[in-house]
């Protein structure tokens, strides 16, 4: 499959130019998933003809911009099913908060994208578009085909373990994890409401902080950083990291150098004990919280449950609240001490995955190095640019201090640019 | 109308001696809620036949204990309207978090109660069991009539502002605002993320302590105190007591020397600036949070919002990000603020209310003195057992710092005994 990303910035430029309209960009969009979809199941859904024609017509700063919305977030005009038998034709009354805002900003809903049962772990049928024989990632699966493919030119998701950054990093194109409940998660189905984080997907990291800065109102988009010369940044070294793969580990080197080139200090940072102890909190945090946000799928329709989140609530229900609260406060210890790295850098250099894609569709991929950020709510941005010597993608994540999510884009871009540019 | 509300404690030792049984229980209630609920709407939905049938079978810590629902808590088998015209007939496909366990636990939950829209400001057409004529407070206003009046053993409502303490002083029952999060409110309808809190009431406060721990398998309902020796008490003064009515000033004074007749040492506490602050920045958190978790309602269906949800929706749509971060900041150094008290004391003690229920039904009362807890997320009682001269009911708020739920609630209980002793 010949994949090309739909740069968002370029779009707006030619929308904005008056080289094309919303109906055209709309249309082809649409045309390029019917080419495509049959091949990479990234939608479940499409949007009805109406929501279309208010589309073409819609106004604001997103307007003719395609758009996919991950079939956790609630719709009025389409049925949100949550990857889950249970929700089959469920028609929300309302659109979701992120969905509203979108609508809002003029963006064009062109339809929900696939999704892991209840944004969890067991795979959708969606396809990495890189290579049909092995998974996008999850548990938004659907949102980062659709955008890896040029389907659509952003596209929303969700991450409780690393349901955004991974996926991002597996299909090539630039994820975006914001500062914790930065974009509302009203109106997406909870997993684990201490974690659940709204995250964004688009071409490349410029495109994706346009997106968030239009959808939001918030000054996302800085100016383009012409080098890194004053930033220290940290490669953030774990004990998780004896299972990151060589090509991943080169990527991570490579893009040490570029930003090094850029000017930056480079600075090698072992994960303080807090941190090692809160990613091994963010299991009974999450399993707890999924055991009773998801009570009455559990404990009323147990058999409807795909087995890895059937294993997770399982466990959940089995945590006491006394292990739950010693989770939490081993998180709240954390997070202290993930504010504190940023007192020595200015920013945090790490692996969006393992490695590359895994071959097959039986596994979305292990989040082992995302996790921890989720339970931080440090601000996170997957950078595409690196990929194997195969030519399959491999994203690295920037991560800044909590709040300072236009550094962490502002950042991101400036790597993604040099590594391009050195390609 | 002759007001004895259902006292949990005993319904259970009844229901555990062998005294009576849950189809009686449950039997009783419906009876009661037949002849009552003509006066005072209470409810806008009982459950179908099939779940009175369950619950009457059902085993588990609440088994027999009838249940009131707010009706902006999703319920599988009834539907969900959140007190907007928008929502009519919308059933929900499962039930919310909190309705879930309840139902686990083996509560028999006999209707959902009326609710004001969305949970804000508007009156709803719930009448104070203690005066007709009178507003029961809102805006869990079903649910604190249908507990003032004993048509259930206990009922769950919530709070952004003051929705669960006002009500429950207006009503003469125990209202417990627990430390924000520890009940989950996945499933409820959303209004502001940072502040809705899901509430409790019950006949007294040993009554909801005991609801509690068996709702959510925490240990809230300790052992009796025999006196408050040893215990320091703050009377917090602030600025907004130039407007509490003299019949609450008494009723004041007469529950601090009752505390301290029970060996206590009583302080007067003068709020700190960053307190006074952050009570200042509820307003704009909230309503900017709304202004994001209701847009769809504001954007598309604006002729259907009731007054007061409309205005504070425009208003919230007013509101830019970074007069919302700054909001979020005064909120967070007031949190702080909040901790640093409970180092001079042991618990807060102020009124619920500015004074009784008001006159007529056009106004649910004035949250004033509870927003702040609220916003700082501290964990609140309101213990019931003083009244005017003319026999209204009128609340005092044990306020304790976050996570001390269970000392809140016996300080509330021992306080509550105390003055009905002396009643």
């Amino acid at each position: 499959m010949h994949v090309q990303p739909l740069g968002l910035a370029r779009l707006l430029a030619d929308l904005e130019g008056g080289v094309t309209t919303p109906e055209r960009t709309i249309g082809a969009a649409l045309e390029r998933i019917d080419a495509l979809d049959g091949d990479l199941a990234a939608f479940v859904r499409r949007a009805p003809r109406e929501s279309l024609d208010a589309a073409i017509q819609a106004s604001g700063p997103l307007a003719g911009v395609p758009f996919g919305v991950k079939d956790i977030f609630d719709t009025a005009d389409m049925a949100t099913e949550h990857g889950s038998p249970l929700y089959e034709g469920h028609r929300p009354v309302a659109d979701a908060a992120l969905v509203a805002m979108a609508r809002a900003a003029g963006a064009a809903v062109l339809g929900k994208t696939a999704t892991t049962q209840f944004a969890s772990l067991d795979p959708c049928a969606t396809r990495n578009p890189h290579d049909l024989s092995r998974t996008p990632g999850g548990s938004s699966s659907g949102s980062v085909a659709a955008v890896a493919a040029g389907m659509v030119a952003g596209a929303c998701g969700s991450q409780t373990g690393g349901s955004v950054i991974r996926p991002a990093s597996y299909c090539g194109v630039a994820g975006y994890k914001p500062s914790f409940r930065l974009l509302p998660s009203v109106g997406m189905k909870t997993f684990a409401w201490s974690l659940d984080t709204v995250g964004l997907f688009a071409a490349g990291v410029a495109d994706v902080a346009l997106l968030a800065a239009r959808l939001s109102g918030r000054p996302l988009a800085a100016p383009a950083l012409a080098d890194a010369s004053g930033l220290t940044i940290g490669l953030y070294r774990s004990g998780v990291d004896d299972a990151i793969e060589p090509a991943m580990r080169e990527a991570w080197e490579k893009a040490a150098r570029a930003l090094e080139a850029a000017g930056a200090t480079i600075i090698d940072l072992a994960e303080p004990a807090a941190l090692s102890a809160a990613r091994e909190a963010h299991g009974p945090v999450q399993n707890f919280e999924a055991a009773h946000a998801l009570m009455w799928e559990h404990r009323i329709h147990r058999g409807t449950l795909s087995p890895k989140v059937l294993a997770q609530l399982d466990e959940g229900a089995a945590i006491s609240p006394p292990v739950y609260d010693a989770a939490r406060r081993t998180a709240r210890i954390g997070r202290r001490a993930a504010t504190t790295l940023f007192e020595t850098v200015d920013a945090l250099l790490l692996p969006s995955a393992l490695g590359a894609a895994p071959e097959g569709l039986g596994s979305t991929g292990d989040p082992a190095l995302n996790k921890l950020w989720t339970l931080t709510g440090n601000p996170c941005v997957s950078v595409p640019g690196l990929a194997t010597a195969a030519g399959l993608p491999l994203g690295m994540s920037v991560v800044a201090r909590f709040g300072r999510d236009t550094e962490a884009l502002a950042l991101g871009a400036l790597l993604e640019a040099r590594l391009r540019a050195s390609a």
